[in-house]
């Protein structure tokens, strides 16, 4: 492994457990019965002992849309054709996609990040930090070698970082490529040994035949690839995508510097996965903005241990739920930051 | 009836399909999947056949939290003394409340509304439109007369008007009232023929004993009153209490006026059904916040045929649950006024 992944696990420590406690101990001095918040409060204490903060922050979030195109979409597995994946990234850029709206919406320092999208794109307002043109068909051959894996991921360590030092209190993680639920549904299958049947879904819109095909290319692929549950790098390779190991470095570099992540839906929680199983304590730092469509997203989040914050049968990606889903983040520290104690406001306590 | 009631009843109209399915139409160009905004679409087209705009408004939302006592926590039903109503009603004039903190948080017109506060209240910073010093203790004695039944449901015509007039767009109706989850649940059993097992929760907290002394008040009270179910203001009458009226007539103002009203919890979705009991068309324009940890809540809901759209166990109140759901509305409308069409961003719409 590379020096710069290693040194971000390194640098990922268990929550502070002590001020988590201590906003515990504050939440059930606020003028509301204990536990009334329910989900807010839980939420709270975690982004105290994630932040170190009793009274944590998380505005203004960055958004991180990473972008790269996937070779298996040779096989007929997506309802749209790749050259959408770049045509999305001038959306994005020109501020009509959801993630856009979505970002403006909750005050986001928005970027696009090219990890790997199969055509040369006009630079301006997107991050080039291209690893290579798409993903080989793996299918037919391994996605990429190991060490554009890696530099995938530290593609994700790099620009997280990058939105951190531009002032972001939490990062929100996003996708954008053309055939990447399959992509996703492979790597969760290789790291779980969930069968295909179990986790694909309809992506962006298939027919019941092109899921049946689906199910079979990811089978076939795992057969033939043969990838190494235990080696969350060799996955990434064999069958993986460069802008799933740029979000799960982003959740690394995130960890490392002790700022939540809100995770978007299916394929951003496989990116999670795979930090969390490249380092399990990333795990305390993960919040995942809602429940997604795909099948496969209830298995990630039993794999994740991670209840969603809605439930809204949304299937976008970009990072829009998580976008969506910010505004209950947020709430939850305003909460603890701003409610009057029941001293403070002289109002009688409950009597249990 | 009184004249205001029946005038307001009156005035609802169905949704406005044409301009719902204008809505549809529009978000079906939207560049994303078709569909795969899942309930932000459902909202935007429920906004769009609300107010009769395409591109609906739902900021700024005014946010009325009805404050009154109960006659009935003389028995022993709540877990905090009846005093807490009025310190509450101070906490909120003072900013420090929950609903506070929300209603700051998404830029809501807050007002308090005494609909019947047990106590005189200082003047300053409320809304008095108290009809009378709380309710009768409704085991023993009507919980107040038929004509102070319809004055509390006028109390929320008036305040909801007041506040649109103020320039809200959208109505999130909240509550303060010490007692008001036993009340609610003697409504809603009056109202559905549910047994008061079924619908009877914790509250702001209460022990399993305190639980089934709460069941039995109900089933006796019921018993003894022998509300009319066909005659939602005899309900009211009798086992109801004066928030709930206003937040009723509150729902019926909106909706005469053409515009969604986000309810809170169990509560105020209580005092909704009886909105619709009254008027039936009235249920199109509710939206509700939450899903209550009250197990009443999903009587509720089954009775309205609405999905919330949050579930984050809360069980507070005051409206907090609907403000913080509010930033979920308020973004299904930024969609669809805000996110570029396939055409306009050039990119190639899906296959299926």
């Amino acid at each position: 492994m590379s020096q710069i992944i290693i040194d971000r696990i390194n640098r990922i420590e268990a929550l502070n457990q002590e001020v988590a406690d201590q906003a515990q101990s504050h939440i059930d001095q606020l003028t509301k019965p204990q536990g009334s918040l329910g989900r807010l409060e839980e939420v709270a204490i975690q982004l105290a002992g994630i932040t170190g903060e009793t009274f944590p922050q998380v505005s203004p979030p960055g958004v991180l849309v990473y972008a790269a195109d996937h070779g298996v979409v040779a096989e007929g597995v997506s309802a749209f054709p790749q050259e959408v994946t770049a045509q999305m990234v001038y959306n994005f850029v020109n501020g009509g996609a959801a993630i856009n709206v979505f970002s403006r919406h909750i005050g986001g320092i928005l970027h696009v990040v090219d990890a790997g999208v199969a055509s040369d794109l006009k630079p301006v307002g997107i991050w080039n930090e291209k690893v290579r043109y798409g993903t080989g068909n793996f299918l037919h051959e391994d996605a990429m070698t190991r060490e554009e894996a890696q530099r995938s991921v530290e593609v994700g360590i790099v620009t997280a970082e990058r939105v951190l030092n531009e002032g972001a209190k939490l990062i929100i993680i996003g996708e954008m490529g053309i055939g990447n639920t399959t992509t996703s549904s492979a790597i969760l299958s290789a790291l779980t040994g969930f069968e295909a049947e179990q986790v694909v879904g309809r992506g962006s819109g298939i027919s019941d035949q092109a899921w049946k095909h689906k199910v079979e290319t990811i089978k076939q692929a795992i057969s033939n690839r043969q990838p190494n549950a235990a080696d969350p790098i060799d996955v990434l390779a064999k069958v993986g995508g460069l802008e799933i190991g740029a979000m799960a470095g982003a959740v690394l570099a995130a960890a490392a510097n002790r700022v939540p992540v809100l995770v978007d839906g299916f394929i951003s929680s496989v990116a999670a996965l795979i930090a969390v199983r490249l380092c399990p304590k990333a795990r305390d730092y993960l919040l995942v903005g809602h429940r997604s469509v795909e099948p496969g997203h209830v298995r990630v989040l039993e794999e994740l241990q991670v209840e969603p914050l809605l439930d809204l049968n949304l299937r976008l990606g970009e990072g829009s739920g998580a976008a969506v889903a910010f505004p209950i983040v947020e709430a939850s520290t305003r909460m603890i930051r701003e409610m009057a104690t029941f001293a403070s406001a002289g109002v009688a306590s409950g009597n249990e």
